[in-house]
């Protein structure tokens, strides 16, 4: 489904649900449930599968709309010259890292370790963990996928993390590419520019089992700056310090051959900050509310990427003109952020949460009816930890369900 | 691990870490994460598996504390001449649910019709799902579970409602086991009490696919009213004029087997409100900091059932003397409440989320000192979306890991 911006303006948030879904009778989809879990246990494409046969709630995304973000980050960084590593902790499917890959990335970053085991054992090469290696746990398996998989690279902010690395892959005759972790002024995870983060990366240079490769420094609280011309700012002014460092490091002789960052609020800006090598950006595949808040270069609506997840519910309860409730609570909507979704295509309406399974819709001038069974579609706060709350994705084109694909990283075992 | 009240108390929120627990090192615990998943593969009990050679962020379960929860329930209902039917979507495991029914359940609610799907595969029984079961899909998977499993209960709220289900289960020559949803003046879901829940009731008796066999009254909004006396009267208060509808339809001549409501927060309330037949409890086998906070019979924290139920992290940053980085984060810790996990057995520290993989415990005058890889445990904010974060939860008794159950009915395909 291609628009153009004119018209994807005049849809609102623009995933049009071209009119509400009616309601299937019982006889007319009779055994749909069966047969989407028939045709997904072969391993053939779907067919014949309505978005409406879905169950709901259940994860959708417009393929179409994927598939143009992923060309697009992927054109813009050639373009940009810098390279791309895109965030697996975004989507945590292995499926649409392939296509990442295929587009032209290197590989995929990836927050935690069994992200990163996941995406290996699904062919996904080039894997940065972007998260701090700590404790025996995260260490050995670390060493184990290094051992498979040699490119495989993590981060380090502290002395006392180099030397429990290193200590681990002497032990397991590996070398485990490391880059210096530096902190863009978040207090999260990072060591401190200047002359820590040069001392931490020449400590890493000389320890037998460890390999410097590089420097890592993400600033989450850039990202989501609003206003891109602030957004700019932020970036610049918080990347200055640990740029410095990777100058410093290189001064010293020490071989930096990447230095990653950037998020999908700042993809457009540090691919002009010296000294970075590529972009980590996430949730441009997918966007949410909260990035379409931060505006962008030309607007209020931050609109580089199109909104292509969607979470699928089902008009549950219908007992007050003023109501709907919908099958999609707590545990179907990501709650970390102070705002709820938006229902997709449809105006004075609002959803809170109404417990673990259930949403309320408020009409207030609703610009639809909304009957007993009706669908609604919902864009979502905040993307990543949306996706992580189901196992499956339901990728469609219009009202077609075409591909299901597994969450194969989500979760925690 | 058995503590008297005064021992309960001086412990604060209960869950001892007896000392800080010594990070492992690499050699000591070597192949601790091949040997966890060779024991879980083999579906052996674990054996020598301690704590602190868990993958961070895991699910724990206090063993001793669950089963004391579990037995406590049980024994209330006992005394209380009242039915208990635990609800499943707490923690859709059904290794739990074949513990309630071992000790004394009917069986267990579920809120989704996927949840009952796993607990009917699981072998139990007694299925009440509390959820209204609307749209094509779910209609179609009721009526597949009622015909293995006969005495399969659902919920309606709506008179077209009713003509969907029982069109459904004419067709498929099944009955579907039905109650009356009646609105404790939520307005979530449930009908209007009085003469719309008769007219309700009525109309299920005279649909041949359906069997009328009771009322299902939850009063969400009284479950976390603070102290007692308040929570006391606000579930009377609004069980009220539904319980008026129970005895109308009864005086109608009408079969009311199965009077269903309750929650944690009013199961020593709800027994005494006549009409009740059963109590559908679910958070009182792990309980929250949102419980906690309620306050009880005899004091301000509510104590009645003991906290079971911890995350396990890792410090994997600890750059700056006023803070510590967890790797618990939004995708960790469930989030729709307005306030943090607590740390377990630790004063003057305080959680923030830090992302979607990390937590910030900022230390003001922090009991313990925090270095890097040391092991906290956080109380979650909310135990039900909390648990279906997770596909496994390790059970422990002390420092030993006794064994690790599946999520099974967690998450959303």
């Amino acid at each position: 489904m291609k628009t153009t911006r004119r018209e994807y303006i005049k849809e609102g948030i623009g995933i049009g649900l071209s009119a509400p879904l009616m309601m299937v009778s019982a006889s007319s989809a009779a055994h749909a449930a069966v047969e989407i879990e028939k045709q997904l246990q072969s391993g053939q494409t779907l067919r014949g599968i309505q978005k409406q046969h879905l169950p709901t709630p259940s994860l959708l995304i417009d393929l179409d709309r994927l598939e143009a973000n992923i060309a697009k980050m992927a054109r813009h960084a050639r373009e940009s010259s810098i390279n791309l590593r895109p965030h697996a902790k975004t989507h945590k499917c292995s499926e649409i890292a392939k296509r990442q890959l295929k587009a032209g990335a290197l590989g995929v970053c990836t927050s935690t370790i069994r992200e990163a085991e996941v995406m290996a054992k699904a062919g996904i090469g080039g894997l940065l963990i972007t998260g701090e290696m700590v404790g025996t746990n995260k260490i050995e398996r670390l060493v184990r996928l290094t051992k498979k998989h040699p490119d495989t690279m993590s981060v380090c902010d502290n002395p006392a993390h180099a030397e429990q690395l290193n200590e681990a892959a002497v032990a397991a005759k590996v070398q485990l590419n490391v880059l210096v972790d530096i902190d863009p002024a978040g207090r999260r995870t990072g060591i401190q520019a200047g002359e820590p983060a040069l001392n931490l990366a020449k400590q890493i240079d000389q320890l037998p089992g460890l390999r410097l490769c590089g420097v890592h420094c993400y600033s989450g609280a850039s990202s989501h700056v609003m206003g891109f011309a602030d957004r700019k700012a932020h970036s610049e002014r918080v990347m200055g310090p640990p740029m410095e460092s990777v100058a410093a490091i290189k001064g010293a002789g020490l071989p930096i051959e990447i230095v990653s960052g950037g998020s999908t609020g700042t993809y457009n800006v540090d691919p002009g900050i010296k000294g970075m090598t590529e972009l980590q950006t996430g949730s441009y595949i997918f966007m949410d509310v909260d990035y379409r808040r931060i505006g962008g270069k030309d607007g209020e609506i931050y609109e580089d990427f199109q909104p292509s997840l969607t979470v699928l519910a089902t008009v549950v309860s219908k007992n007050h003109p003023d109501r709907a409730t919908i099958d999609a609570g707590i545990k179907a909507v990501a709650t970390d952020r102070a705002f709820g979704p938006q229902v997709v295509g449809v105006e004075g309406v609002e959803y809170s949460l109404g417990g673990d399974e259930h949403g309320i819709l408020t009409l207030k001038e609703s610009s639809r009816e909304f009957r007993l069974g009706d669908r609604v579609e919902l864009l979502v706060p905040h993307c990543d930890p949306n996706v992580n709350l189901y196992d499956r994705v339901y990728c469609v084109r219009g009202d077609e369900v075409v591909e299901a694909w597994r969450i194969d990283a989500r979760g925690h075992l």
